[in-house]
């Protein structure tokens, strides 16, 4: 059984809230539970100087949590002069799996930047953050394409993302800081719309994992993404 | 005629909204109008070194601004490796503002962090976190009291903030960001909530000011406060 | 009574020394009593990168203090990396106050950088500091016209600062150390030569104050900027 | 045809060779064909604070590379005054993936960390330290053993690390930098003395992957690190 | 002829003047021409960590140089988040010069940092700051004798420093900027009181120099120190 | 009697092992007994940008040291975030003592980096550093010329360096780390082909030194450079 209470293929309440800023080109506040992560898509004239006179555009995520947006407060990391580790590779990975499904060179010199800002975690922030980052994604290029800025969106297909788990000799879908906590085996997906994986991670946390458990999460992760797939276009309109 | 079409002594839409956060001991939204700041207060065990061993406790303020809370993207201060001179004056502020009301003898080897951090940024912010920040203070107090672990709360007074400016020749009350970036003289007022001053900022944007004019904010100032401590006392209850 | 055996409305002996750097265009080494603030007017070619193109000049101010410049020994900045969150507030406010006297039109493609360093502090060192910083910043632009680099002074106006304070119940003017450290009240005025406020800075630091206490604190500190004007612009000559 | 000339499923020449360096407890430089990083594993009392007291040792890793390692010169990270996210992300893979086969209450009051530096680099750094880094750490701990420092080795099991990725549409192993830089899939491999795996992270660089592609990359991850335990047996002797 | 006029073993005017700080415990300005140098001797309770409970002081020393000390404005090291190379460099001979004459059992449980700022610079700051920072150290040194803190002074002998150099092929004593700026050979000599050597340092700039050079500008500085040390044992009283 | 067993006007065992990386223009493995430092000279188009436009190429160096090359563990300066003041001071000597053989003209708009990296050490790294950096220099430099990318090589001669102590009483040439530990006076040398001096530094690190004892370290610096020039050479080819 699991602490949520769910079932093993269970995902927990999903929502993708559109049109939350008032000044984003595109924006998302993805809720997975008591997960929440904000979501911005800000398109900038102009790309990165390694990038200029390439004829093509740049698409980047930065991502970050409120102090307090855990049990017990962290340290915030602008206070501390410096990003950590796991946020650096969460951001990294953030870029990498949107850049997957953008034309860049239908962006054009534009920059756009997904700002995923967790203002409550409870496990699967990454994950939520990329499956909201592709809504606000999507939104600005609809955007763009209706202010006739450019003639037809770069986004050539949908990212979406779930972690998974090995708990207590189960694997389980979406796995909240509670199941999180005593895992033995954790991972994330990421997923394009055809099901086909854009970029997988999987970590055995107290022990080794086999084949068959992998193939397991991998049909778990399937299953939810394609749920957040339909979620994702309803948002998107 | 101010660009808001409010009157000059008119505050925006004020809202302090309380037990936004699962997680930490006090909080609170305070929206005026489009500007949206999230105040968290975190209780911890332990002082700052430089305190120990004093029986006092310690209340302290951050200040953060998501990249895209405002018009065009600012750069997010952890990439950046550093908090800006602007952030630094605010935080400080209000940690100074706060602990101007509590008894940090009564509060005893435990320091309150408020976080504040701006999801929508429309002039005022930090008036604005420093108003709900309180809030956030108040409701973390009465949660230690209410679960015995201070036998009173520390908090012996309200705090309230407000920013007055002079716009075209006149004195307007709650500036927002239309009206902040043409203003000829631009306050901030932070207020007990005997109407007594706590401390107070005016700044000369385009011009000297007179002394009839800072009178005239100052009074706008104690009408605005008046209003946010009858929303706090309703916000705490 | 004052610690210092001054009269309430009494200002230290102040000292306007100019020519006090081989180098410099302007510099001017405030004394206020015991604080001693080095200010060197530094006139550099070209502006920042955002202001560039515009036909305007720039002017800004950097603070400092040696380490040993106060009673205990304090860590040097460049040795811990970066600036307090205090030095940053000071130099934005000289470089604010210095900029709404000065017409950056006259000025042209030219950056003024005012130095202000602290060589000893016992209170009030950043009103000295914009006090001297307006000295030698008339100095370097009379230099300039004198040199026939540019045809007038861009200075349009005098600005003179001063503390006060509220120490056991009475209003003081020019606080030094020993009068900060136990005052009820805090208060920096930055005036105009037309007595009109630039900008202001209130704190109740024992507790919050009254329009009657702020009135008086006003008067005093019109009072002394009265003489600070005088003495500026013996100075400059 | 693979540009190396190596049948899909061909390791390149891998070395281990250890007591490289005449201080480390353990040392070992791993060469993968053109690939070579030295790894050290270095003893010393202590945990980390968040550690103490808990009876349990301690094992990390850091990664570096010499700024001509590659075909291009790379700026030196001490000087720039930072670690890359990359390498932050490889430190914390490295450090995870050992952790993953030490028992760390056997190991003590003590902490080992492992040095990766890459002399030279052709593809491959990540896999390659980590399979060094294995041989260093296991030295490391014999030698405790030897010394009588602790009474059994507190390595539980081997970790051998290796990269494969899509080219040209067939999946091969053990890619260099040639393959890398026009993979169509790249992923990473960390397995157990058993077989099953430590962590694996695949990408799709230029598309999206499907199960059957993943399925045959981590045949030939398993068959790849089945040859280098071979190796790895053979240099700790 | 030397740009300065002097002859070749000619110091400048040199002054060692005491007392010029209110609150450190020594003090000197040194002034050597148009470079001037405010060293402060502060005297803290406690040492280092790593040098805890050995029952021995320590002496350091810190530099830094006034943004516009120079002919062009420099930038100020604390806004740059780091001191420079050669900051490092200089602070880091100060320390080991003053300590070479230091008994540190006798010293204790203290700290002397001994600050070196330069004011104004014309050539040869470092040595500057060694012979002034000398007479800190020792004036520090007595005033804790006198306060009968300690027993008897610490220093046990004397410390001045010079520079020389090849101008023109002439080797000459006490170099200034004009003469540094275009000097074939530039060499530091600090010395102890006995005449022997603590350090030295010699570059040549802009080409190889020979034996006899150097044997000629180490007779200079023995010649300039000799007359240093007289200056400083009247400055000590 | 040496702790290494050495004659005093002895050389540790040293070879400079050329072609040591695949991708450096130069590389050469300097080994000084168990002293290994890997120099490489990387050179790339263009010059820092205070030197473009002058005709003018540059030339230099940069110093690091890996975590485990001593004794015990250092931490890495990566890691830390800033290289330490003796690192800085090192490859300052290095790219100083360098360009003092090069013809900046003939080199044109191009850089040549001297990264010397330490993988081992046993004391004398920095002269170690420098000798062979020489070597990975020439070689270089060889290369354009052979390449034809420059007419003639702009090296204009040797230069080679050498530490030097006086151990018990002794003066003694190549000082390894256990003698550098209890050397009561430390000397580095630089020279160049012609016996003459680009730079030396000598610290009394027990105790002030005599013109004698300084005369006899100059003396085995000499012949112990006479032999390193020799390798040099045989090295370049």
């Amino acid at each position: 059984m699991r602490p949520s209470g769910r079932a093993p293929d269970q995902l927990r309440d999903v929502t993708l809230e559109i049109g939350v800023s008032r000044y984003a080109e595109g924006s998302c506040l993805a809720r997975f539970g008591q997960t929440h992560v904000l979501c911005t898509a800000s398109v900038e004239q102009g790309v990165p100087g390694w990038l200029k006179g390439q004829g093509r555009g740049w698409v980047t995520g930065e991502y970050g949590m409120l102090p307090r947006a855990t049990h017990t407060r962290g340290r915030r990391e602008a206070a501390q002069g410096k990003q950590s580790g796991r946020t650096q590779e969460i951001q990294r990975l953030i870029g990498r799996s949107l850049r997957s499904v953008v034309d860049l060179k239908i962006l054009g010199d534009r920059t756009i930047t997904l700002d995923c800002d967790v203002i409550q975690a409870d496990g699967g922030t990454r994950t939520a953050a990329i499956t909201g980052a592709w809504v606000a994604l999507a939104r600005a290029c609809k955007y763009l394409v209706e202010e006739k800025v450019i003639k037809e969106t770069p986004v050539t297909g949908q990212v979406a993302a779930i972690s998974c788990g090995v708990f207590d000799g189960t694997p389980i879908l979406d796995i909240d800081y509670a199941e999180d906590s005593s895992a033995e085996v954790d991972a994330n997906f990421i997923l394009a719309g055809d099901g086909r994986m854009i970029e997988l991670q999987a970590t055995g946390e107290k022990r080794p994992f086999s084949d068959e458990e992998f193939a397991e999460l991998m049909r778990l992760a399937k299953l939810g993404c394609g749920q957040l797939f339909d979620k994702q276009r309803a948002a998107v309109g």
